[in-house]
């Protein structure tokens, strides 16, 4: 089965950012137990003030899409939603690298 | 020290992505034994054809400068540049998250 990755660009309403990215590291921590997401990275754009980049990882896109359903993402987003002006995921097929739990496909 | 992460969104020529990744999953088996390099993951885009994104953290900026200053590194970018159209780098600062091989400084 294929692993399953993506980028989400979240742009926060202007002030919201550090608030928006808390949100995202609880959601980085709660699946912290789950084995299918391999990586969960909260990164800060440097250029772009109010931009935040999340890139996840999963073992299959089910296992992602499972997350969605759970009661503590569906709250996440709903407290996320009021801070977030624009997202741009970029749906990606990890092919190998350094650094992940297990190897990709590729590799 | 912060830690460093980049995005690069390589456009490959046409028909020339599958070699381009070839040369960077080797330069993600370069990284591998360089311990200041947490991430160095290889993803193809679904949607864009030709796009490969690379998403790097290192343990600090200078651990990455001296990566392009390595003469392997420097084979491997000769060897990639006549297969790539164009690069978009997207400079970021990580915050947290999982999957790393150390926890960046938020957490």
């Amino acid at each position: 089965m294929s692993k399953f990755a993506m980028h989400a660009k979240f742009t926060a309403k202007p002030g919201e950012r550090d608030a928006l990215a808390a949100i995202l590291l609880e959601a980085a921590a709660d699946a912290e137990p789950v084995q299918e997401c391999e990586l969960y990275l909260v990164n800060l754009s440097v250029n772009e003030p109010d931009v935040i980049w999340v890139t996840e990882v999963w073992s299959h896109a089910e296992a992602h899409d499972a997350s969605l359903a759970l009661a503590a993402t569906r709250a996440a987003i709903q407290r996320a939603m009021p801070l977030i002006a624009g997202v741009q995921p970029v749906q990606l097929t990890p092919v190998g690298g350094k650094g992940l739990v297990s190897a990709p496909p590729g590799e």
